[in-house]
């Protein structure tokens, strides 16, 4: 805390907020009464997501203010982004250890970045005292019958996946400076910074999202780690996959930092990674990749959809080519790496 | 935590709520994909409101989890009450230090059994690791233009409260036992049980909101206290309140357990009462206490809209009657009591 400056009640920190909220036709009455009131428009369903970021299990404890109010953010996008729908409004519910104007300053100047990059407007919420902890609800919209759901992988489809996987993870380890044979994180600084960026400020897939709708069968976002997600797919949707490990895309920083086995973990198990996964007949490839082109956001496809019920892994290319059998084997909710079949 | 169970994953958790978590028509998709999708039905607004409860700050922490539970979702709704907005769906995020099934039960069955009574599906959020912790988000809708809102207040207007004030505030005496001559808490066990009720279980005033709307120009919940919430309505509304000491509303319990003092200090500066606080014109006096009939809840003309910036308190009966002079002061979210002029 700033030396001899009084410490802002609630309300000060509120009429922050308040004046820094931006606003949008569709917002009747936004901070500052005891609920807000919109409009949604006509013909369009009304897609809702919350999640919470607690100081020390979602994001370590040193991370700058304006990161996590981009990520407190990012990961609620996320989750719009999966269902396909458009944003227009969030809520913001922040527990601070004690009222410092100066953090919530910089909390703000991230979360409203990133609010401002998507047309979010800002429209209640509540501060209260307690362990720093942020959550947050986003609101947006979507036509009738056309949000992505994850209970609609059909047997044949494709699997695909946006951006790279992995990066988070190892962002994690640079920051913990994990030292272990294994975790150790190599690459120049740049590499290093690159990898924490993608821990700190995730780019929810919006548009993306949004290009998909009417194009692919079933999606999510990637947070939990690419394996545990497309199990939820495979749960929902009464399905298995079969996942390539060698069509998994990685980026260069992630190549550059780790060794190849703590870059297969983390390109599987690593969570954070805010990409979408989705699964689409073979016959929209085409279109898929036009999305790709259109959104600016790379896709890769990375297995089939199958009978069963969970997801396998097996080092070969994509498409099966190749002689690598199977590798890993996740499971409902929790990663199983066989030690001898690691590489 | 009990003996030998393995402790559930975050999916069994919320497996657990999905399984509980009652359904509308108006829910597309609720809980188990990574957003709800939800219709609003034409011709209505949507109003959303989210409030945190942290253990330790806004409840003692051995609260029974049914309490905490009943109590989350009812701080919410009575933000939605004092909108005259219909409740329709909420979110619930929870941090808990450990994953302990019978807890969440007894959370579920406070929380789920406030829910039914309002028609509130739950239709998703999170389970995260953390301070326990609960955040919700609830929605609803409001014909356009009939929000009732904080900056509506008219000069010359009455000021009118619901129910009965101070009654948590002396349960949190209860609570925490203080033992101090002006503290003490009296009155019978049964006395003394009710005005815990009254902390742990408050009732929105839901159905009184929505009759309301129409009829009177301001509303607010009070939940920082009648002081500081009336404020909050001059502020919004650019007017002054004259309120009348002894017009203010007050249960045998709460009379039976307290001093004098005490109960004027928690009539006026107790938080938690969550009962709503509003103003009319006096033209409207017959229809709002036909409202108090319909609704069930007890409905007190407290004070008179004025000219100028502030809540000013006076010693009188109702209308002004009485030889009282001015005896507290609220100003802009701080309640000062003048030590000189308490009784």
């Amino acid at each position: 805390m700033p030396g001899t400056a009084p410490e802002p009640t609630e309300f000060d920190l509120i009429g922050r907020i308040r004046r820094r909220a931006g606003g949008r036709d569709d917002v009747v009455l936004g901070i500052g009464d005891d609920a807000a009131v919109l409009r949604v428009p006509p013909g369009r369903q009304l897609v809702v997501a919350m999640d919470t970021l607690n100081a020390g299990v979602h994001f370590p404890a040193d991370t700058a203010p304006a990161d996590i109010g981009w990520k407190a953010l990012a990961v609620n996008l996320s989750d719009l982004a999966a269902m396909a729908a458009e944003p227009a409004w969030c809520t913001l519910s922040l527990s601070l250890p004690g009222r410092d104007a100066a953090w919530l300053d910089g909390f703000l100047d991230g979360f409203l970045a990133l609010a401002a990059e998507h047309r979010v407007a800002l429209v209640g919420g509540d501060t209260t005292r307690g362990l720093l902890s942020v959550c947050v609800t986003v609101h947006g919209f979507v036509e009738p019958g056309r949000a992505l759901r994850r209970d609609a992988a059909q047997v044949g489809d494709d699997v695909w996946v946006s951006g790279t996987l992995g990066d988070a993870a190892a962002g994690l380890r640079v920051v913990l400076a994990t030292d272990d044979a294994d975790g150790a994180i190599g690459g120049t600084a740049g590499e290093r910074r690159w990898l924490r960026d993608r821990l700190d400020r995730p780019s929810p897939r919006v548009a993306l999202g949004r290009m998909l709708a009417g194009r692919v069968n079933a999606a999510i976002d990637i947070s939990d780690g690419l394996l545990a997600d497309l199990d939820h797919v495979c749960e929902a949707s009464g399905v298995g996959m079969q996942v390539w490990m060698r069509a998994l895309p990685v980026s260069p920083a992630l190549s550059a930092a780790v060794g190849e086995k703590a870059r297969r973990q983390f390109q599987l198990g690593g969570g954070d990674d805010y990409e979408l996964g989705f699964t689409a007949p073979p016959g929209a490839r085409l279109d898929i990749e036009r999305c790709a082109v259109a959104s600016g956001v790379s896709l890769s496809r990375i297995g089939q959809v199958g009978v069963g019920e969970r997801v396998r892994v097996f080092d070969r290319d994509i498409d099966g080519a190749g002689e690598g059998g199977e590798c890993h084997v996740g499971r409902r909710g929790y990663v199983h790496f066989d030690p001898g079949a690691s590489a």
